[in-house]
């Protein structure tokens, strides 16, 4: 499978994958959909007309939006439709992109010309708290080894509403927030930046047409409300989080912001890359259960670049398999009370680590509290990141000879606003 | 101050109210603007025009929306020259509505022909935790009078993000959820229709302007950023959230309904009503301290009509001003770390009750955590809420000789889908 643009074998956007983005250009700031191949985007609102299948010839506009929402909201039967209509304009065959030089030259603009921007305006954000090794490593620092996992931990996707308002798009730069804190517990509280400040490895998917209040999205049905799949980093204030988020979870301590990557890699073209489920100990309720292969072999990696310069630093090397519960899971126990979704709705997987040091997804574990040094290069360390410190998260599934892979999700510290 | 339009002296809505809603009726299925006056609606798209002031004139286009979202965009001088505006229309002295049998046939409509929507689209919903009587009530019930209060309580006000999807509009019917409950420790979770369904009394307020990412509210502009305020009933279902919310907060146990009142009451309207603050003990750190009295007078009642049938029947009476924490004090709170807020975003109360036993806002509290019976009418009692109970929550402030009031928000128990 090959297409007419170059594509080199080690490109995240092989005509395998196409994912879909929003971007501008300096000579044209609407924001418009676009598909990534290698180093290009096909700019959809050019082509919109090209979509002439079945499904999608009544809903052409859906490719001249602002947003991705609408065509989220579509559904699988579009989704899929709008791949293979893809995969035909950009592959090496005679066609009406191809082979047609004025018209490659309006669609096809180069990746490093262009600003993105935010897939989809997001309705709700949600944040689960599915790796083990994750859930179990916080567990230990702060109640011990014998109490490490929660009680319901491993009978449900343990989840939290989080802000939709301050997602963004990889390379906002993120400003150290400020806030109460409680250093010393015989004490009282402080205001003042944040001293340990973490990034959080994560992945999120963005949600299809959506559902009813009050009727729940069954495991037949999830598939069809998932459309793909993006990098996040969760950015968190540890001191900030740990003094207030108690009784009612996390807040001030993540909601400063949210970075995720801009390319949404579809579920069709994730597809070969599902390995068995995490095996669920004890059996989970039959709601929860799942026939089919759910879980992705994606290849995470967390670089960081430090202030002083220099190249990023890989800091972690995890996969997103070690998740104990599926896309599939979260959704549906998301909706089972009949919490409704909307298209374009992201949810969050939390912090993926996986069993080894070097596949912590957080300095909070890479540091164990703080307790030892993480390496950034050239004899410098971390506990936690310092203004200046850039994150980037990158991550991919490899292919026979490609890879299906999301780009990155970067962003760096910026200092706290002058008190 | 009177209206040509007729007022009875107990409505919730004279002329020194005027709070905003979104309506459509039979004949004209589109959502427009309206304010609400004695038992009418003035169709605000039917009057735009005769926003003539320097600031509106320029923006007569917000009173043409399906939502307030772009009023509320627009900021503290546009809502006061809007409000001058309005009352001058609507007063009995001579004008171009009153003296207009055409104009007043077009933009007037009796409240009783209308369908009332959400008024705004709602970005974000935060709830806060901000009454002392319900945390320290709520304290005692799960962790004993000693440690009612968490260490952190009266140093912030504690909140949490809510969801926003499942935010309705005052009469939407409520289906009780489904979920995991673990109703013996001893034993595994199982699932089926919640047990215990419960009301919350909260009121809510919608921002304004917004703030950028990074950049904070502080305590002198949090005026220009609330816009007004409504009634909520933040459903619970405690055993579900009794399970699920431990280590990261309410989820499920929420967000599959949050019912809001249609009106929304300006904090111009609210201005005579204001009374001195709860007294803090400690003292807030600075950037929570406030000058002014920023506590609202606001009465607040809760009735059930209970499903056998019957009139409403009163189970509490409880008062705004029992708030510890401001609205002021919530809104700066939760942009201090740069959390950026957007026009028509939500945020709650948290439950608010009283100090004594007819002032609790929540069965949880009525019924001490099921341990008494609630007296709803006709000898019939509730531990909590029952398919085919109706809650009503109605709420309004005192002047002489006048109201301003809140309408009711109010929500019927359908039962569970079967499984």
């Amino acid at each position: 499978m090959a297409s007419f643009v170059n594509v080199e074998p080690n490109s995240d956007f092989p005509l395998q994958n196409l994912p879909y983005g929003v971007f501008s250009t300096c000579s044209n700031p609407t924001r418009r959909i676009g598909v990534a191949i290698g180093e290009l985007i096909l700019d959809l609102s050019v082509v919109a007309g090209l979509f002439d299948g079945p499904v999608l010839r009544p809903h052409q506009d859906v490719f001249r939006q602002t947003t991705l929402n609408k065509l989220m909201a579509l559904g699988r039967p579009a989704w899929t439709e709008a791949r293979q209509r893809l995969q035909a304009l950009l592959s090496d065959a005679p066609g009406p992109l191809r082979d047609d030089a004025d018209l490659r030259a309006k669609a096809l603009v180069p990746q490093s010309e262009v600003t993105m921007h935010l897939p989809a305006d997001i309705g709700d954000y949600t944040d689960f708290y599915s790796s083990i090794h994750h859930a179990t490593n916080v567990g230990i620092m702060f109640r011990g080894k014998e109490n490490a996992l929660m009680p319901n931990w491993r009978h449900l996707p343990v989840g939290y509403h989080g802000r939709a308002s301050s997602v963004v798009v990889s390379g906002t730069p993120i400003r150290r927030p400020a806030g109460q804190t409680r250093p010393d517990e015989s004490q009282p509280p402080v205001f003042g930046p944040c001293k340990l400040l973490d990034f959080e490895l994560e992945m999120a998917f963005f949600t299809g047409p959506g559902n009813d209040l009050g009727q729940p999205i069954t495991m037949q049905q999830a598939n069809d409300h998932i459309f793909g799949m993006v990098l996040m980093n969760d950015w968190s204030a540890r001191d900030i989080q740990k003094w207030e988020y108690v009784p009612l979870g996390p807040f001030l301590g993540k909601n400063f912001g949210t970075t995720i990557s801009p390319w949404v890699v579809t579920m069709d073209a994730l597809k070969p890359f599902r390995v068995d489920n995490y095996a669920q100990e004890p059996p989970v309720l039959p709601y929860l259960q799942q026939q089919d292969k759910n879980n992705l072999d994606i290849a995470l990696e967390v670089a960081i670049k430090p202030k002083e310069g220099g190249d990023a630093v890989r800091v972690c090397s995890s996969n997103f398999r070690y998740m104990y519960w599926t896309l599939q899971q979260q959704l549906v126990h998301h909706t089972v009370n009949g919490c409704n979704t909307r298209p374009g709705d992201l949810l969050a997987s939390g912090t993926i680590s996986g069993p080894t040091d070097d596949s912590l997804g957080s300095m909070l574990e890479l540091s164990w509290r703080g307790s030892r040094e993480v390496a950034v290069g050239a004899g410098r360390t971390r506990k936690f990141l310092q203004d200046g410190d850039e994150v980037i998260i990158s991550g991919y599934c490899q292919g026979p000879g490609y890879r299906v892979g999301f780009g990155t999700c970067a962003g760096k510290i910026i200092p706290a606003l002058p008190l």
